[in-house]
């Protein structure tokens, strides 16, 4: 049997925030592209993941018309609190980089917005659940992706003129970018998250180190908080009953006149930290975007926004080709990307040993990680350097 | 027999930067004190050490009367280059920090300087080529240090109000701090130094992170050159002759329309890095200051630096005491000391692990401490905060 083909400018694998945003982007410009991803609608618009936006990736939110729930149900704040030593010091991050704020909104409130603005103007197709991806011929005219729609089983091809591997740190599409090289760091911690029925306990994000390791105090909204504690990278978390979770997160947030707000415990995951890269992110006429090329540690809240600049600088690149047939842009994709890729990665690397506990490092450097601490929170020039960092810098070009 | 006893208000041990300074210091106050130091003053103005001072060292210097020589004879540079991918990167520390400079003039030359105006004014007795230092009853309200003279052979007793333990790290008075904890890293690597007869290679001082590893241009006078390359911790300069050092230093310095200027290398030394910090620096009448209470490897250039703040604060604590009788600044010495300590130390690290190949660290790692230069030299706030330091943050109180 012949496998019915479908025929497209870009075939985008996963619906994450680099394929949505790219397909949002290239079908504003009419290049026409139709998404595959193994997850169905559901499992996308409900995983939580990250949740603080750059000020790039809200002013990009609102430049593309998407940006209007975003405004009324986003937290915004001022600034972040880093706390040591059992004092909590505010850094103001929107007078130190002259206006641009910290915007907690999830990731998939962001995937639903994307998903809604899809399917309003048409956006081109996503097929959901298909299984069995695979990619053909990157390096000729046409490639070609094969998969299997959930529905029926039976194998059909996605034929494009470029194909954009947006398919998260598992999926299959960085294995086909030849000649690249991996760099990696595990973290000998992980995050133990847990969402509760609340209201915030504190007016902005607090990063906090302690003895006994990492807290992070987040939110989602006005009733429900994300909170994070340091745990091994492999722990279970049938180890951490919920009075487990309350207690550290009492002793490693404590500060003077302050009282964390607790609520049931409806959801709580372990995450390992692990810094990775690839280095090409391009192969033939294969791209790869997001998490399929780069994952950072969840503790300078880069990754989100990593992947959507991925999307911006593929979409320009392809939008080149389209519009003028030249693909200098594409061809300096990764090089364009690397280089905000590894400030991310730098800056995410920087928070991360900062902050928690690493059971490997002798006191000597604990401490200087109270002293790098204590610098940041008393210079106004290494609080500036954090801040531009994390309230995001600007895209290039 | 019974040994003859010098009686004294303040007795210092080693007359290294610390110990100079604050007999200076002690002196213009009418504070009396002697100095017992166990090398001949040759050997002290002869070891060559570090090289650079902070702003407000040289306005000490200049503040005290002791700057005329290194006003005429140091060299002052608007900043540093920081070199990497085998470019060179332009650091103006003098723009970044509103006016200050760095100003590179030899420890052993300030040395020359202070001894030189201890015997002009007559700044009290200094005992060098001592032997057998000891020191006793420090919790009792009269301490003495007994010592053998290399003349005689003869104990002697020094009878003080106050011990200053400033005798490097090498030396005994930091055993006397009970209940001290020491905090220490020892890095991976050396660095061999050569000191060359020929004029500057460049008009400021190049710090290169080089696949090869980190190497170091810097200088002492018009005429003779200081460089570095990192080697082993506990390499033999038998293994590096002068032709194994030059290809080192024109690879790893190596950049586009500049040439590296040789001469005869007339001295060659191995030092490994590493950094250490006693956190007790004071036990009941002792006092111990500069190398004796922490160790900074050498990539920031605050070794020295640190030992003449440490001074300032020891001497601050006595004047109070003698002026007025009270204990507050002299009870809170340790505490003044180890904030800037920390700063110091902190930086110093950060300035290491940026620059040095570390052979244990996987290709992530090392690709971060590059992106960490990438960013220093491309961000105004981090290349002020770097600035800051480097040029040295003021004085407290």
């Amino acid at each position: 049997m012949i496998p019915s083909v479908i025929r497209t400018q870009v075939a985008i694998i996963g619906a994450g925030p680099a394929g949505l945003f790219l397909s949002h982007l290239l079908h504003r410009q009419g290049i026409a592209n139709v998404i595959l991803d193994s997850r169905s609608r559901e499992q996308i618009e409900q995983t939580i993941r990250a949740g603080v936006l750059e000020q790039w990736t809200v002013d990009l939110m609102n430049d593309l018309g998407l940006g209007a729930r975003m405004m009324r149900e986003a937290h915004f704040h001022r600034g972040i609190s880093l706390q040591y030593g059992h004092e909590r010091h505010h850094l103001d991050l929107e007078e130190l980089t002259g206006g641009k704020k910290v915007t907690v909104y999830p990731q998939h409130e962001v995937l639903r917005d994307l998903l809604e603005a899809h399917d309003a103007v048409g956006g081109g197709q996503i097929v959901f659940g298909v299984g069995d991806v695979a990619l053909h011929g990157l390096t000729s005219a046409r490639p070609r992706v094969t998969f299997r729609r959930s529905e029926d089983g039976l194998e059909e091809v996605l034929e494009a003129d470029f194909v954009a591997g947006c398919d998260g740190s598992q999926g299959g599409s960085r294995q086909h970018i030849e000649g690249r090289t991996e760099y990696q760091k595990l973290y000998p911690f992980g995050w133990l998250g847990i969402l509760v029925e609340a209201p915030p306990s504190y007016h902005e994000l607090v990063y906090a180190r302690h003895e006994r390791g990492f807290a992070l105090l987040s939110t989602r909204s006005d009733t429900v908080q994300r909170m994070y504690i340091q745990c091994g990278p492999t722990d279970d978390v049938a180890d951490y009953p919920d009075e487990r979770v309350w207690r550290e997160l009492r002793v490693r947030l404590a500060t003077g006149g302050w009282q964390l707000t607790e609520g049931r415990i409806f959801q709580k995951n372990v995450v390992g930290l692990r810094s990775f890269v690839s280095d090409r992110m391009q192969h033939g006429r294969l791209f790869i975007a997001g998490d399929a090329a780069h994952i950072v540690p969840p503790t300078g809240a880069k990754g989100l926004n990593l992947a959507v600049a991925d999307a911006v600088y593929l979409y320009r690149g392809l939008e080149q080709v389209y519009r003028c047939g030249r693909r200098e842009r594409l061809d300096a994709y990764t090089d364009t990307c690397l280089r905000r890729i590894w400030r991310a990665e730098r800056f995410s690397w920087y928070m991360t040993t900062m902050l928690h506990l690493n059971p490997g490092e002798n006191p000597f450097e604990q401490r200087i990680h109270m002293a790098d601490l204590e610098y940041v929170t008393h210079s106004r020039a290494a609080a500036t350097a954090l801040a531009e960092n994390y309230v995001g810098l600007p895209l290039e070009g």
